[in-house]
């Protein structure tokens, strides 16, 4: 587990924390109200399920022909506005991601190394002829000690809050299942949760169906709250959008600082058009289904563009960080998608639940308070650096956590819009010990893997087998470089092993005897 | 419908709700924040179907059988430290009650004179052979003007909002049905709202049940969020408050007064054990339905104290004012409630749905955050006197309504524990122009009535009859006066009659002819 090194003592947080009614207390309260007029907002636009290439803002040297399929002007907009991240990478299915983005941690390293159940203490594992998944952490983050099978972390949104921050979370939340504290958001540092529950997708996205929320047939992916919408024609991402603008009202009424995690369900299946927007793509030729996803890519675009316009007209934009990522990559099963399996991020390999590009490779935009804008960086960095860096655009120097030593690395150096060299010998790290999907798709169920610089290195478990690619040249990792550069993939292999043992990363066991799989760096020669 | 007339303008209310980024507004907020320790807290534990007499503590002149059976330590201990109104009224059913508590309307004059359906546009009066139902606002209260079937009227809430308070609530709802913007009370003034929608009772008071959240099982009463205790032996009582607690804790660690709504769904149907509590009731010999009434009663009055405690624990519950009542009387259907029906409130008689006392009279403690305390008045009061008594309590000296001319009364004159001889002439009103369950009850279903001093006068819409009672002589409304007393009855159906033309009050229809009733002065004398 965690160690317990990282008591950081922060004179800040334990007066923020502190209940009481001395005059000390009320010293500070003015003192914090002077420093919130210096802090900058934060709102984070997390999608859930957007491909690294699902929007006509490009992310690769050029635009892609899957850009075209798109139409999001308001990305386009943030962009020129923003430091573009075009190496950003997140785990390859959602939980992990988001307990990466909370905790800062690595998903090895927190062991939430698959997507929780909406029900407590029920992995969601599928069933494996030759591999058996470790215990994971199968309830997600808990801001609560000993709750089995949690990693036990501190959220950020609880140090913001806690210095003074207005926290609001809109949206899927997808953190701990139900029965557990992290189910609710309220008890990960949002003083207002609008929708936000321990499910990972909505069960319908009309308001005519209530969301999902339909007497006896209710899954547990009803959409929680919004019932002012039910039986309206309000598409649950124009609700979200409405009760975002809502709770933002509070805050800069206080002329508080806020920090907005607006986590739309869309463009997670159902596949379900958004009819607003619908049209535009079946009249270029896309079929009904790429059609409606593309409008659900559409409508949470004009949800970011409708939030970004309030900011401005109530003149505060300048002074607002706005994040822009997605928690994995594309969706490249089909059915759900249409078309060729995996062929939905060409030229991305794969998609959403596998170790290749598709499945980790994420857009990442990060629009500063003040500073340089409109550049671009190719560094490779992960969801967890968010952690630290937005701590550091907040201004909270010092704060408390109740165990985990974070993994990521703070990304503000690299917003002045150059590469920094010295990131270039960072390892990123991803372990998936579980079985996501069935069948087995490529890079999908029992992968590890390490990016080094341009190499990449993939540990197939159940094969026994190494892969290396090297990225600059190779985007789509069509070409295994490990027969024939053995030193490098050793060297890679030794790396991302060791970093597992440091993490005491889980790896899957074999069915017949019960034995842990090895290490990467444990296969014998011939396999490698 | 409701006139323009009363826009008060007030300088405090523009100022709070302008959004701006100016010198003025920061001026404003640091002198908002130096009024803002000068201001109470504000805790209101607004209780579902209590009767009048559902606890040990009595609101009559003695400790009645009904008390008796009952154990309230919480409720109790309040007491001592509160004024107690003796003679306190609601309407006889729930929306009612909570739209006049928001609003300071009466129901005849606000027009939602039954509850509201969770969902949009759907009556809830059930067929009568002789009377139509008017056309009343089946949706509920809104915040927001042209909405269908809905009193368009600005909620305390809002007020206390815009004047600096920290609004939440806790637990049920039914403002609005589902579809209309009253449903959410995010929308009615709160900034946190934890299980509030637009139903008026759980599904289920078990975590074990999911509060009603089971896939395929789920009905319009599953209650939303609180999915961190599902699957958990937490009582629904409990779960609600905990989550007040937690919800407290911020405003508290701001500084910031508070204003919580605390709305358990406790004691409403289903009338479900509280294995907590209900062995102290089996062991007294009550019956198992009795004794899970009376167990729902204790967990009430536990949340109660527990919350009354963490006040203490933070040092202040003697800056906190804390109001206790019922919506309506207690119910005394049977089933659900056992024994003889329209028995269980004696001597009061009838229940919740009645105009007869048993379902209009509730308790009322009001504990001043300084002032006289321990002691009663009889004064005759209504729930919608609540409005301008907690806006005056909380120091609002000014205000804007959108439209309603609030009917409440200010009740702070009557905190002095003596009563006020100037009250004694207030006619209160009450109006039921519907049908709110089969079979008709005592003065179930289609009644207005006036109760003027001593005097309750009763108008039987079904029969065209008029009824007359003296209360103070025969509380349980069994010597009809109105036959020997020809004088009083006409006084007093003379001012119902003007009063409800005053507010345009609604009267159902002869289904024969469409024909509206006749008001309780153009009875022809034969049937006075």
């Amino acid at each position: 587990m965690l160690s317990f090194k990282n008591y950081r003592l922060l004179i800040l947080s334990l007066l923020c924390s502190s209940i009481g009614s001395g005059a000390f207390a009320q010293s500070f309260n003015r003192r914090q109200e002077r420093q919130a007029t210096e802090r900058p907002n934060i709102v984070v636009f997390f999608v859930d399920d957007l491909g690294w290439q699902d929007m006509s803002e490009p992310f690769y040297t050029t635009k892609t022909a899957i850009n075209e399929k798109f139409h999001t002007p308001h990305i386009e907009s943030l962009a020129k506005d923003a430091v573009k991240f075009t190496n950003a990478y997140a785990t390859p299915v959602c939980t992990p991601s988001r307990v990466s983005f909370l905790t800062g941690l690595n998903a090895a390293h927190h062991r939430v190394t698959n997507w929780t159940n909406p029900k407590a203490n029920t992995p969601t594992d599928s069933k494996d002829e030759l591999l058996n998944p470790p215990d994971w952490n199968i309830n997600g983050l808990s801001p609560v000690p000993n709750i089995p099978h949690t990693v036990y972390a501190t959220p950020f949104p609880s140090i913001l809050k806690a210095n003074g921050y207005y926290t609001i979370h809109i949206g899927k939340a997808h953190w701990g299942s139900a029965g557990t504290p992290g189910a609710s958001p309220l008890n990960l540092g949002f003083m207002v949760n609008v929708a936000g529950h321990s499910a990972g997708h909505p069960q319908s996205y009309y308001g005519e169906q209530n969301y999902g929320n339909l007497p006896g047939k209710t899954s547990y992916q009803a959409v929680p709250d919004l019932m002012e919408y039910h039986g309206s024609s309000t598409f649950l991402t124009e609700a979200l959008t409405q009760e975002a603008l809502k709770a933002l009202a509070e805050p800069i009424r206080r002329k508080e600082p806020f920090f907005l995690h607006f986590s739309n369900y869309a463009v997670h299946v159902p596949i379900q058009p958004d009819p607003r927007f619908v049209q535009r793509y079946l009249d270029r030729g896309l079929d009904s289904t790429e059609a409606a996803y593309a409008s659900l890519v559409e409508g949470y675009d004009k949800s970011m563009g409708d939030i970004i316009q309030f900011l401005k007209d109530k003149g505060i934009y300048d002074n607002t960080v706005i994040i822009f990522l997605s928690d994995n990559g594309g969706l490249s099963l089909s059915p759900p998608r249409s078309g060729a399996p995996h062929t939905q991020n060409l030229p991305l390999k794969a998609g959403k639940g596998s170790l290749y590009e598709g499945g980790i490779r994420i857009p990442l935009l990060i629009k500063q308070a003040s500073g340089h804008s409109g550049s671009s960086t190719s560094t490779p960095v992960m969801v967890e650096d968010l952690f630290p860096t937005i701590l550091q655009m907040a201004k909270v120097k010092a704060y408390q956590l109740v165990q985990q030593e974070p993994d990521g690395k703070d990304l503000t150096s690299l917003l002045t819009g150059k590469n920094d060299e010295s990131w270039n010998s960072r390892p990123l790290i991803w372990n998936v010990p579980n079985k996501w999907t069935v069948p087995d798709g490529p890079g999908i169920n029992f992968f590890s893997a390490v990016r080094q610089g341009d190499y990449k290195l993939l540990y197939d478990m159940k094969q026994g087998k190494l892969e290396l690619y090297n990225l600059r040249e190779d985007i789509g990792e069509l070409n295994n470089l490990a027969p024939k550069m053995k030193g490098k993939t050793s060297e890679l292999s030794k790396l991302l092993s060791d970093q597992l043992r440091t993490w005491k990363a889980q790896l899957p066991n074999y069915k017949t005897t019960g034995q842990q799989i090895p290490y990467p760096d444990q296969l014998k020669s011939v396999d490698r």
